[in-house]
């Protein structure tokens, strides 16, 4: 373990050792800041991840992030995880969402628990009970004997931008702020701001909730283009606040704290506009079928449809509990209808419509 | 006055006429769906109008709106303002925020007690107390003698896209919720969609304050711009998030609920799409001082450089007082110091991290 203190710009550094499992994109490109601070990097791909690894190792670049990685980043299989852990100050999960039961099983299962972690992974399960639950609390409970630090990121970071150092917000989550600000210390630069909040489920819950909500505002994008192949905003806008003002109903049932709304809303600001959940929320507005846009979309699962259908099953479970009212929801089950029960696009925007009286 | 109900689509419809002063594109594209329901819609030139009313008359087209005004609809001048108010129901402002003043002392020093008043005007005034007081206020408080019941329309609309048909959801705000529920009989339609509120000064501020953040937001369009003349996301959802933050601080600093925060957020997304707003924004943050920028614009006073000043210099007021700290509107602040003080841009990215504790 490095633990001296060096100089580096005039600023005392401590060098970490940071090993992230998970190569694609945002795994990679996390450790970018992470690598400038002068910390050591190790990359290691999961099974799925042979390729970029093997190409990293070859070129120095990365497969599908399209960059080259910092100099120095170590790379390896996942066959040589422990040789990758070995002193390790800090565990990156860089794994999407289709990956976290395979993180738990062998990887949370195998690091001491002196190990903090550090997840990407955006993401919530669905209850019986109607609950929402974050990954880093879904590790805890499938994991009752294991003491680990869970930690997770949140806020608007696409991995491409932050790989060109755009200036970039975050906010780390979990729940000892001691632990938080040392790996802050690891991460933070020049161009990688980092808030912190022991709110993990209001965090984990605004940027999850995103996901969903990015698809139904494109919906709009896919329905003006139809109509005259432009952009229009009014109803990309309509559609934007209708989606802050469920995510903090949501976040209020999730338990989270209201506040987060801003990691939630500069997320689907970035969500928005960007990568595939903009890609099938412009097909589906466009008048597709959900079967037509994901035959256009080569059958990729995406994230957005999945935490969609999640939250509206736990909304759905929540009604008939008759613990929340359909009429609070409206966007969030427009969207579950059109993916899931094969409805036409056709936005309820008279339900939107409310009386408020001081 | 119209009286009569009519069978109008197999729906009763009362017909109302509604006299407009202000011949602007907002004031002309929002009798639109007015028009569109069977009411009578006049349409007042202001003295700066004149040659719109002409244009209009003559082609039944709208010089500046660039677009084809409703069959039926009235144009008068403003010296036949008392002819375009006989038997109205319904007086809409439809001037800038430039002609606020002017509304006030000739218009509604005139009209009668009776006649409700619907604004379109977006923006608020500061007190040396360092409060921020929205126009619908302002009027009542400088006309104490007279007993008006001034409402006024809030949430991301812009006129094009409303004159094209476009999908728009807006908040009509004012005291009394059966007015307003009057009111919104007459607009309502299938592309038109209205909510109600009270709280005239939680939606008020929200929809004001957007033009100052919109600004805001665009400062990393053009730093982005400059950089490689690609448009990068993460930073413009790191201020997006900022913006709302600081929206919701100001929102409650206000007096205002800060369930409005979905009025702002909607009109801020729509606001940093377009016109004359992202174009400085651009400017500044592409390096040049305001001084050019604001030559690029010809000079043009921008709604958004107004409320951007008056809200900072209330902020800064309750600065001196100790009632706020500067750290709640880094953004804000620095937003004034471009435009008022000359400063460069320099984003204070790291004063926007925050650490929060459960």
């Amino acid at each position: 373990m490095y633990n001296e203190w060096q100089e580096k710009d005039r600023e005392v550094v401590v060098l970490s050792i940071i090993t992230i499992v998970g190569a694609g994109v945002m795994g990679s490109a996390i450790g970018f800041p992470a690598r400038e601070n002068g910390n050591e990097v190790r990359l290691v791909g999961t099974p799925l991840d042979r390729e970029i690894i093997d190409h990293a190792k070859k070129t120095g670049e990365h497969l599908t992030l399209k960059r080259k990685l910092p100099e120095g980043y170590r790379y390896y299989q996942i066959e040589q995880l422990a040789d990758a852990l070995l002193d390790a100050d800090l565990l990156v999960s860089g794994v999407s969402s289709f990956g976290v039961d395979w993180f738990e099983k062998e990887i949370l299962t195998v690091i001491p628990e002196s190990l903090p972690v550090l997840c990407v992974t955006k993401g919530m399960q669905d209850t019986k009970e109607g609950e929402l639950i974050p990954y880093p609390r879904l590790y805890a409970q499938h994991l009752p004997g294991r003491k680990l630090s869970i930690n997770a990121v949140g806020g608007p970071c696409t991995s491409y931008e932050l790989a060109d150092h755009d200036q970039t917000e975050v906010c780390f989550c979990g729940d000892d702020m001691e632990t938080l600000r040392k790996i802050k210390a690891m991460f933070e630069g020049p161009y990688y701001h980092i808030s912190l909040s022991t709110d993990v489920v209001g965090v984990e819950c605004a940027v999850a909730m995103k996901n969903a909500y990015a698809l139904a505002v494109t919906l709009a994008v896919g329905l003006s283009e139809k109509l005259d192949g432009k952009l229009h905003y009014n109803s990309q806008a309509a559609l934007f606040g209708q989606s802050v003002r469920e995510m903090r109903r949501l976040l209020k049932l999730c338990g989270g704290q209201d506040d987060n709304i801003i990691y939630g809303a500069g997320d689907l600001y970035v969500t928005v506009f960007g990568g595939r959940t903009r890609k099938i929320g412009t097909l589906l507005g466009q008048g597709l079928s959900f079967e037509q846009a994901m035959e256009e979309l080569q059958g990729v699962t995406l994230e957005s449809i999945v935490i969609a259908t999640r939250t509206a099953n736990a909304v759905k479970t929540l009604i008939a509990m008759g613990k929340v009212k359909k009429e609070e929801f409206p966007l969030l089950l427009h969207v579950d209808a059109v993916i899931n029960e094969g409805a036409p696009v056709d936005i309820p925007w008279d339900v939107f419509e409310t009386e408020f009286v001081l």
